[in-house]
């Protein structure tokens, strides 16, 4: 089928925004896109059971290298036979490098070209990442995608900074290349960067995409930019990126940039937001955000979503739901984690049938609306 | 059936040890007995989802009075259509009285023939809760068994104390019963009381049992006392209960106690020692407690519990759980948790099928052997 354990099936092209639907083809199963993946920071989907996660309709969850490696350590998921099974996940598993978190524990002068020297976030203790490193660690952990060490530049970053940085990520992803050691079973995605400057992603997606890779990234953005800014970035990037591979937004989530990406041609998503919002008590819903810890939801004996048909809002009284908040009681933040992941994942499966249908741009008119209450 | 609604069914006496086994039917459903109740203090057994609960093979959980009358109303429960409904839990469900809490929060003086006067928990306001106002709350939260107001005396109490406590729990018990008003679908059971006085129990015995009551309950008993008064208090108290009627032995729940309480012919048991250890990382096995945050379970990749088939230990390892542990992920308490009430679920069916074969003694002469090691 491919010469990669990962790659990319094209389904249909929608004919009203270009926007793309496809499926993503993994040693540990397939999944269609475009996709949301829930986050599994320390190997859990916050407050989930793998169980929870599957029937919910999630074919493929992203876990963090940086807080594995840290603990519990990825020898001893490798010992354990990797994280599918150390976690019992049936699906597809994708790690990120670890470069996000260590750059925000860095200082300025511990980022060299060999690596990131930095502290523990747990212990304290001095610790250096490098590209070798993190595919050592990746590969421990044996996930179907894994990620370019990379530079994700903060917002906003200077021409000059973010030029020699993305020039950096990519002799760190030639790095990548030459140390991961597991190319038959897992999949290494190049990350394209250049923070807010159209000239400086040209020049990363000529030089990641380069590279013979299963898959490629659209790495620091959504990381605190105005909405335009976020737009016109994955507009001048998406187009440069192969066709014929799957395309991936790192950290978004929100509704709206969901249904942005995919219309621009994006393939895979990953946020927190569906589980830390869910363990604030806030739900995500058609109609904006709803704060389930509010005075109203006091004697409101309806589900928390109206239009939601997900086991929570089946089976649980809003009232219920926000007296579990009040109390403290963890089947609260189940209740309220389980909708938003299984909102995003709907959500996503709306967008696959609007494409499919040839009326993603019409389908976001209609969200928006309702999103947005205009 | 019966005039009541919940009444014991006896199907088997064990011919070694007397130990009885049978079934109580209640307005929601009927649960062998002897019986573990889980316990969900404020309509929710931490951590745990119902559907979870009901698989694992609990046919009845236990709610607090004074908790849902203080959080979140029992007006908002009455409302939502009763705690079955609230909290979508369709097995039965039995309330105490709120007395044990209020006890607890009440100085000496605030306990007088009315009631107690206590200061809420929450936000320090002042209530009275009297033996009318504990039927009030139970009649609204719609649970199949309520439980009489009583006082619960400290250990050790005086001899003289306890009887003046014993004597007025009696007269609440007149109280109860005369503002209980859904006779017809919610089962009062009166508490036997009398400290650790073998004549204050009998003279308790005989007073609450005078009462054409649908079940009795032994209280002031497990809180704190050596194991030999507690267990001589049941020796002498059940066998004063009605044979016809559920005897129910109140915040029982440690593996040796259900075994002799059982023995001693009780048929129900509650207490949150199997929630409350699995949120500390400990649980429960034949060999005895188990530690699974301690460091010698950091590479044991097999099951908490070799010997179990819960779905904690067939599908994780004891380090995946000792991971989520120490790195506060709240699915390794669910595990935790999961397995304890699976545990003591199961141990309630090894009972029974002893007393079925009539071997009940020997079962606990084995279980005492490798729980003890001896």
């Amino acid at each position: 089928m491919s010469k990669y354990p990962v790659y990319y099936e094209h389904i249909h092209t929608c004919k009203q925004t270009g926007a793309r639907l496809g499926r993503v083809h993994t040693p540990h199963g397939s999944f269609m896109t475009p996709a949301f993946m829930p986050v599994g920071t320390q190997a859990s989907v916050k407050g989930m059971s793998p169980e929870e996660v599957a029937e919910m309709g999630a074919g493929i969850i992203l876990s963090n290298t940086y807080h594995l490696w840290l603990r519990p350590g990825s020898e001893i998921v490798r010992k354990a036979g990797g994280l599918h099974k150390f976690m019992n996940w049936k699906g597809s598993v994708l790690t990120d490098s670890g470069g996000f978190q260590v750059f925000s524990l860095a200082k300025p002068k511990d980022i060299t070209e060999e690596g990131v020297k930095f502290s523990s976030h747990i212990d304290g203790r001095k610790l250096l990442l490098t590209p070798e490193k993190s595919m050592e660690i990746q590969n421990d952990l044996g996930s179907d995608i894994i990620m370019a060490f990379d530079e994700c530049c903060p917002y906003p970053s200077e021409h000059g900074y973010a030029k020699r940085s993305l020039e950096r990520t990519t002799r760190w992803l030639e790095r990548c290349i030459d140390s991961h050691k597991n190319k038959d079973s897992q999949a290494l995605f190049g990350i394209i960067q250049g923070s807010m400057y159209e000239d400086l992603r040209k020049i990363s997606a000529e030089q990641i995409t380069s590279f013979d890779l299963p898959g490629f990234a659209i790495g620091g953005i959504s990381v605190g930019e105005p909405k335009n800014l976020f737009l016109s970035m994955i507009d001048c990037t998406v187009p440069l990126m192969p066709e014929d591979k799957p395309r991936y937004l790192m950290g978004v989530g929100s509704p709206d940039y969901l249904i942005e990406g995919s219309l621009r041609g994006v393939d895979m998503f990953d946020c927190v937001l569906p589980t830390r919002m869910g363990r604030h008590g806030t739900i995500l819903t058609d109609h904006g955000k709803r704060i389930i810890r509010d005075k109203c939801f006091a004697e409101d004996f309806g589900p928390m979503d109206p239009e939601c048909d997900c086991y929570a809002c089946r089976n649980y009284p809003a009232a219920y739901v926000r007296h579990l908040l009040k109390a403290n009681e963890m089947f609260g933040l189940r209740l309220c984690t389980y909708h938003n992941i299984y909102y995003l994942l709907k959500l996503m499966e709306r967008v696959r049938q609007a494409i499919a249908d040839d009326s993603l741009g019409d389908f976001k008119e209609n969200f928006y609306k309702s999103y947005y209450g205009s």
